[in-house]
């Protein structure tokens, strides 16, 4: 049988929420929640839009997809975000004991991995899914606002 | 001139919310974020009541002190809260550029120190304000929880 669902599949949702936040001039970075192949939770970045540095695309889409379950914790899930998370996304991540986490493009000054942030013993995390598109989305975007600036 | 205003004040206001939460079956953690001798935002933990991990008594005050100034970032305000702040917390205060941050009982086992996360480089953290008063608070929580189950 040939599933069409896969990891690019879900981080290719994930970039359009990324494409989503981009039109309204959110450093672009978009993320879905999955359970059993189900969307269940989609976001964007809304940090400018919302003046609040926690509404990342991550933080909405971890409360989105627990009002969804009914419960707090995201055991079976898998989150889906096109940039490496930060301290703070992954220090709710650790909380939700979310069951794995995919990431597209790392971030090397910012990102769990280089900040040192833990995340639940029972998270898998891995990253590189469509990273250049991830990538791409970022670099164009900040391209286009050096230049209006 | 005496000034009422210190942080030990400020602490007492954030013990005032971690109360509100015990009294609703929530891990007893108060927040407030002060400007200029003000208090411009007060929370406590909702983690059970909201069903969502990210409701942490210091993730509700930064957003609702960005609601109030009309802007995101925190600069030269301080954030009294009753317990050293967690990753996710500790995240969210480095993205907001806090000025300060005072807490009362630290946390040694989930405790930013201990988790190694990174506050913004200005912003100034220090603990122990009341930290038995709020220690005592969170202390009898978990006997009497322990004594319902």
């Amino acid at each position: 049988m040939i599933l069409p669902y896969d990891d690019t599949y879900f981080m290719k949702r994930a970039l359009q929420e990324a494409e989503m936040a981009f039109e309204k001039g959110e450093v672009p970075i978009g993320a879905v929640v999955v359970i059993q192949d189900r969307i269940i939770a989609r976001a964007h970045n809304l940090t400018e839009q919302l003046n609040d540095v926690t509404a990342h695309a991550e933080m909405q889409a971890i409360t989105a997809a627990a009002n969804f379950l009914g419960g707090k914790y995201l055991k079976g899930c898998t989150l889906y975000v096109t940039l490496e998370p930060c301290q703070m996304c992954a220090g709710a991540l650790f909380w939700s004991q979310v069951s794995k986490v995919v990431f597209a493009a790392p971030d090397p000054q910012r990102g769990c991995s280089a900040m040192g942030t833990k995340l639940h013993p029972k998270t898998k995390i891995i990253g590189g899914i469509l990273e250049n598109e991830a990538a791409e989305l970022l670099k164009r975007f900040f391209i286009q606002k050096r230049n209006l600036n």
